[in-house]
């Protein structure tokens, strides 16, 4: 290589699977970024990615932490391990980049907080859905004052399909902890604002052959912020058109809409009328420029030497609306959200 | 005239301001129907209006109900006058078109139905919005199966100003006994179900300026049907940007979508975009449609012989719906909708 | 009648048949018109229409001109038949609103319009799209100088289906002489310049069933304007999506397109893609407010005495251009139009 | 490396300025290329380009090319230079992927015909827009013979801007042959057939400080293609509003559109209306997949042993359009296309 490592943020990416080859690959891409270090119990997935980039594999995070090379951990693994991988590569001095959510325990989540404060260490948790083009353009017309205050913000939050069984069994109430926690991050960023009172309403649509549990497939919630605006989001996991993704917020001197994404621009006239693509199917292909950017963003903080601009306490607060919507839920009423 | 009289169905118009004109003109353009009188406690707009149709003016509804030629009165007066009309008219025999609402208390609107149902009187509660070409042809793909069950509406209602503050004054609420009834209606025609929990928030956006009654301006709604249906409304006093009537219905199978129209089809393309029309101004315009719709549906039916396609039971349904908001923007809890 | 006849303008209809129960309807709807007789020499036709709208019919053209209460002539006959007819009108002393052409040959035309100027009779030839709510919008944004100085124009215009046999026949390259005259016409009126040079090339696209006399059923068209404005106008007989009808200005500042409208706005979403209406059918559903408007400024013109907005002179430069087409397309040259 | 370097695709790229970086970086995302030598005669341009890819800089193509690891020359430099390139790494037993055009002399493209021929060089012209999704898939539903046979083509390629002085006076009728030349490639391509014969009117309606030199800066060309198609293309060097590329196929049985791209998704509404995005800025913004694509094409069939996708052939056929059309905007009369 004729440029020199040293310019590089050298990173170690934890779980090789799932979404860790989308984040290899946006590293591999990234100019002033490298992977080091791919860490996976399986030995096998660990090899396989670290070869395609250059990178080194282990099963050991101990092996990879060690590393004075590796400036950064990247935390791809399933969620009730990320509290303690954040500890551990906080402890190693490492700045930490962590798929949501930090965990699904308030308690544990704090204890984590604690350790991160304690050694001044970056952290980023990947709300990536900030990083839209779309999504951004309408943050920055709010924040430009082109509605004015915003009294009403609407936001459809669909999925194409329900996780496999195992998955929902796993985690109860994702279309809370999984799903929606990524609107109740936008409306707390969009806004500027913080939700006081949450009310909920689920319903089990699917069958039980496609969802076994009877966990909610489908919801609908109202979210009333300190400063007065309304929030509405409803959320299925059954969207048959694609992976439905609007925002739409209304104030005083206007509206602002952020549209869904289609793979291709292309209109079919026929006699049956005019007709475009489906939607993009799923979050991969929906938010494939918010993975870039998210990891651009994180690199420049840390290389730079300022805060990442997502923080723990980011992801704590989304944790609080969902647990309050799942306690809404729970007893039809309205639910403070607590502190 | 050439046609004979006897052929159209002639109608005796109550109120002859505001919307009174506009059915004026749709009687008179109506191939089976025609204008006979106006009736108006002022007797200068009676006559004025009159005049441009060929019609007898009057300040007394006695004197054009006695007209053994009249077939049906069409009431244009302010709500609070609606019941008493209604059953003047039955009692004389004639059919009747009557815009919403039958009162605003409902053991007033349960009276009139019995006298409807002593007399036997053909009645119709004017719901416009059914009759929209869009909104019909959501409600047609309903009804034909092309998204499977209603999992979740979403409506969003919103005028571009707040009525007068003497008009406020005179209807607390009106934000759902004057907007949102419209859509409590929508929801249960298009779904073909009953809401059974209403859970309702309310804000006050304007200044005090326009809004000097501190009346809600902004609301939320969510309904849950009996057949499970999750649905929201939210309507606002003041969308800038014109009359914003969409209507979203989501299904196993897919989504419908009934947009927002515009005056024209014009697109301006420019460094700074692409700009379009506004959306047109408020109902007048935007449903004119329906206005010659509804109309043409009551006379079909009163010289058909088949009972009017919106009854007295449609307006006392949505009427209930909106006390339940009204409870429950209130009290902060879901409300039972009654029967 | 309660509003004295004096104060509207009395038409006579002549030919019920197509197009003339439309304009009836208007003349009807109109606040300041009135339908008086309609003259069809099938006196059962004139009969049934007349019967309507309270009008006298007959067969006789003369007997209803020499009613002195008619103010004005409408011509819905046959084409052939027009430029006869308004000289008998003219010379009556009526205004005439006329549907386009006035005749096919331009010396014909130009003896038309010497018997107009001799009587000082009233014209207006029926352009309706210069009508159209979208279209006109679309000029008053180039006359208010959005665009600058139009350097490029392209209109889309295609008919759902080719004429009857017979019609074509009796009007051979009716593809420039009644489709793409209106272009014609539209390209005069949004430049406000003069074409100066055609290239046309036809194609007879639907098979020997549809299209016997092999007439072109395709056709491109290039105009180059006096003021250096390119043009290109496309056409066809079978748009299978409905009557496609745009316009697009393209200038030193940016571009307006009139875009195409359709019955409804229901968008349908499936896992097939987004489907949404075909067009409107044809002229009758595209430009239902055209036919209202330009009636509407036929009696504003001649009620107040100034001269209708649109000339017999309008309609010899739009048949000039047609011609012109005609000779390229048979001889493969670029055409010079005449004066 | 992990990866062995023997199953990488390696390039040399010639011509580091302009879009040789763009290459650079497909060329390293690509999982089975590399990037092994930067060639450009200003050796700093070369040696930087070279160090952000790990690749070798060099001044000397004949250096480059001796390297028996290399597989494929890249050939970004101006076009007139482009020949002798070709001709070179063709010698060199070198794959070619070169930018169009080969050369603007049909007769230098053939003699390049033949050193290819002779020796079994495997070439690649780079008219990206084939690769675009969107266009993509418009051709294959032609091909899929949704809209029956294509009666008509329009297409509409604006560019935002004109060349510099100096990039327009070494290329005189540059609209033709270099912006039209995709069209005319692409019009090939849709339809699978040739054109027979040209119609061009062009213009200058920029102003002598923008288009010192008044070569034509806006064009309509008509084509017809052997099978009866008529298409239209029109082009201009300033759409204030970004590059609209758009192109419309109609047939029998329908139409297919492939809409501009816009770089978000938001819509802002006021008062003043609903606005959108202007358009991509340009080529690089607008065609930035279909970079990636044809790159992947390329590697895929050099690798695999296939005939690269589009030939030589096709930029000699789309060099002939442009001639013809050249012809014809200077006569003044339509050109039969040679062969």
């Amino acid at each position: 290589m004729a440029m020199a490592n040293e310019s590089l943020l050298s990173f170690c990416l934890v779980g090789g699977g799932f979404i860790g080859p989308l984040h290899a690959a946006n590293i591999a891409a990234h100019p002033r970024a490298r992977l080091a270090w791919v860490v996976d119990l399986d030995v096998g997935i660990a090899q396989t990615l670290a070869a395609k980039h250059g990178a080194r594999p282990t099963a050991s995070l101990d092996e990879a932490l060690a590393d004075p090379a590796v400036g950064a951990a990247m935390i791809c693994t399933p969620p009730r391990t990320h509290a303690a991988i954040i500890e551990r590569a906080a402890r190693a001095g490492k700045a930490v980049f962590c798929e949501k959510p930090v965990d699904l325990d308030i308690t544990r989540v704090d204890k984590c907080a604690q350790t991160l404060a304690a050694t001044g260490t970056p952290f980023f948790v990947a709300f990536h859905r900030r990083f839209d083009p779309t999504h951004r353009a309408l943050f920055d017309a709010i924040r430009a004052g082109e509605i004015g205050r915003p009294e009403m913000l609407v936001l459809s939050s669909r999925d194409p399909e329900i996780s496999p069984p195992d998955y929902v069994a796993a985690m109860p109430y994702g279309i809370f902890y999984d799903t929606m926690i990524h609107d109740f991050d936008m409306v707390r960023w969009l806004t500027g604002d913080e939700p006081v009172e949450v009310f909920a309403r689920t319903a089990c649509m699917l069958d039980a052959k496609d969802n076994p549990h009877r966990d909610p497939d489908t919801a609908m919630v109202t979210l009333r912020m300190a400063g007065g605006t309304l929030v509405h989001v409803n959320s299925s996991f059954r969207a048959v058109y694609g992976y439905d993704q609007r925002i739409e917020a209304f104030g005083e001197k206007g509206m602002l809409v952020s549209r869904n994404h289609q793979p291709t621009g292309l209109e079919r006239y026929d006699a049956a009328g005019i007709r475009q693509d489906p939607l993009l199917r799923f979050f991969i292909e929906r938010y494939a420029e918010s993975y870039v950017r998210e990891l651009g963003d994180f690199v420049e903080a840390v290389t730079n030497g300022r805060a990442p601009s997502i923080t723990l306490e980011d992801g704590r607060r989304a944790l609080q609306v969902a647990d309050a919507a799942v306690a809404s839920a729970k007893t039809g009423s309205a639910v403070t959200v607590g502190n």
